[in-house]
């Protein structure tokens, strides 16, 4: 076993992480200009297979798969200040239903061929964990049995704290809680990409959780607060007013002047932190991240701002309705894939992403060049 | 064998199609209230959903898969005007390159499990077949042998004549071509949903045949020649506003008044004509039919003239960047599912889209309910 300092994982990690490869992206460009069609009419795909060269340091990129989806979970205090109509336990129940394959993540990663993995990373009420498939915590070394691309539904217990503080009251975490969230995060990616994940695909699972979402991202984006607020899982006038009014309190209590982990662990999440270090973990691993929704955006900007080329590893699956998750993409320079007016969670978005992804990168390897296939051009 | 008229066929397709069936919509409506997700998070998926259940007229509907991309081929006339720079001799080439699995179209196939079928209803030039896969005519009756949704990239020779005439001089087909074409597409569609598709996606092959596209577009639509003719695979101004008045010269010459055949024989494809018929036929079998690009847009507008009810078995797959499957899009009251700047037809959008169409069938297979998950609502 490896005893590390708390904080020595993740500043390795963020040291390991390199910005792109220029050859490869230039291999990449030059490759698809000899391919059997027309230049550009891939559209967004032609550059999404350069940016992969780039992220892999090789052209052709390796195919994104398999690809597991992890699926990180936690409560927030803030809910004590009603800003989701859900109860709390609706995580925990979510978990189960996630475990027992019941949840829209595990039928469309069903249909993508995508392993879905749920860590505990900050469940505030007690998991009725389905018989099986139940692996138990996260072990310094070595890949966990069954903690595979292809096995079912694993669950990583991982928690940090059960639920975070109310953030208009107090932090929502201390600097350690919220950097030992980042780790497990990056465990879990270095774990599933050692267990042969090509691709890494963020979920989470908390209610309330787009609450910390648009905090983060008015706090690392600079837009106001009512322009990243969104309505979550559906709330009314009277709620969406007053959750602006809750992240604009817990912004201020805050204060300006945080570095990224404090502003993290003053308005975060535990699964929003977890996402971060997910996120920096496929990085440093030169792995492919799909972001989901507006949980993982919040995320990815918290990696960005602790090691900006991480961004090179992020793809934007797709665009959720909420407001905040198009702010946060802008300011990364993302362009999502999907864009279906989609609000759920869950890794959702990210895994309908995938086949786009990996059919970007199959170009590359199997498509014949106008010489090789004896196609005249223009 | 069965002897048939010309046209018997089409006209009893026609009559076949049935407008959606209300209470298998209702249902899956209702059934989409009751899964373990906020109510209307899966976005334009749920709609879909809805759909596809009026088109099979059961809910669940049957999943989408196996599913079964046909790429019609064809030449054209007005090729002589200069409209693209690409010779003509391109079509039969990358007819070829598709039966060899070399194009884009069999990459993304290959990434999402869908066969490619390749029909040639009009190719000008010679075809110089690779050995194997080339299964010859289409047979009244029966499914020709390996003409299923899993072998690859089978070829079935169904020319109606090698490319159409010059529509700036004459009509591009006599009527009796154009409803031979038409239904070349019927029994494509027949026979892939006899061996067992339960998709049919759209595809197609032609150097110059986004310029047929735009007039029928333009025709059917009564949109502006300007507003729905694009740059096809890329040409410069000049012969963009040349490609502009060869269309409305050819619109001018079949001038008003003609019905729905006589406008596809006068400023038509023969690819264009076989997948209206494609389209009529997955309507007819209450399979759904993802459309393509721009190509596929203006058979969409040509099947939903023929018989309105056919637009209930449509899926609009992506936009295409040529402006007029915008504007077709629109008239069908179809909202694309991926849009991602791509232009280069052969089916690719359509195969990219198939995994979402997949997706949201899933869900109201495998879901969980509120009740059955144990799950609390707000």
């Amino acid at each position: 076993m490896v005893h590390r300092e708390p904080g020595e994982l993740l500043d390795a990690t963020v040291a390991a992480i390199r910005p792109p490869d220029e050859g490869a992206m230039a291999a990449a460009e030059s490759m698809q200009a000899r391919l059997t069609k027309p230049a550009g009419s891939l559209g967004a795909l032609e550059n999404l297979s350069v940016r992969l060269a780039g992220l892999a340091g090789t052209c052709p990129p390796p195919l994104p798969e398999p690809a597991a989806v992890a699926v990180f979970a936690g409560d927030h205090g803030v809910l004590a200040q009603r800003v989701s109509p859900w109860p709390q336990e609706v995580t925990a129940q979510m978990v189960a239903n996630i475990l027992g394959g019941g949840a829209v993540v595990n039928a469309f990663a069903r249909q993508a061929g995508v392993s879905v993995t749920v860590i505990d990373v900050g469940v505030a009420t007690a998991l009725d964990l389905p018989p099986g498939g139940v692996l138990g915590g996260l072990p310094d070394d070595g890949v966990i049995a069954g903690f595979t691309p292809t096995a079912s539904s694993p669950f990583v217990a991982a928690k940090v704290r059960a639920g975070t503080r109310d953030m208009t009251v107090e932090p929502a975490m201390t600097r350690a809680e919220a950097i030992a969230a980042v780790e497990v995060g990056i465990r879990v990616a270095e774990q599933l990409v050692e267990a042969g994940a090509r691709a890494l695909l963020t979920g989470d699972m908390g209610i309330a959780n787009t609450t910390p979402a648009a905090a983060l991202i008015a706090g690392l984006t600079g837009a106001e607060v009512a322009a990243v607020t969104g309505r979550g899982t559906g709330i009314d006038d009277e709620t969406y007013a007053h959750k602006i009014g809750v992240i604009t309190t817990a912004l201020g209590l805050a204060g300006d002047g945080l570095d990224t982990i404090g502003l993290l662990a003053a308005v975060g999440g535990l699964e929003h932190a977890a996402l971060a270090g997910f996120i920096l973990g496929g990085a440093a691993h030169r792995v492919p991240v799909i972001l989901d929704g507006v949980i993982a955006v919040s995320a990815a900007l918290v990696a960005a701002a602790l090691a900006p080329a991480s961004a090179g590893a992020m793809v934007a699956g797709h665009r959720s309705a909420e407001p905040g998750a198009t702010v946060g993409l802008r300011h990364l320079g993302l362009e999502p894939l999907v864009d279906l007016g989609m609000r759920l969670g869950e890794g959702t978005g990210a895994v309908l992403a995938l086949p786009i992804v990996a059919s970007a990168v199959r170009v590359l390897h199997e498509v014949a060049t106008f010489d090789s296939a004896g196609v005249s051009e223009k």
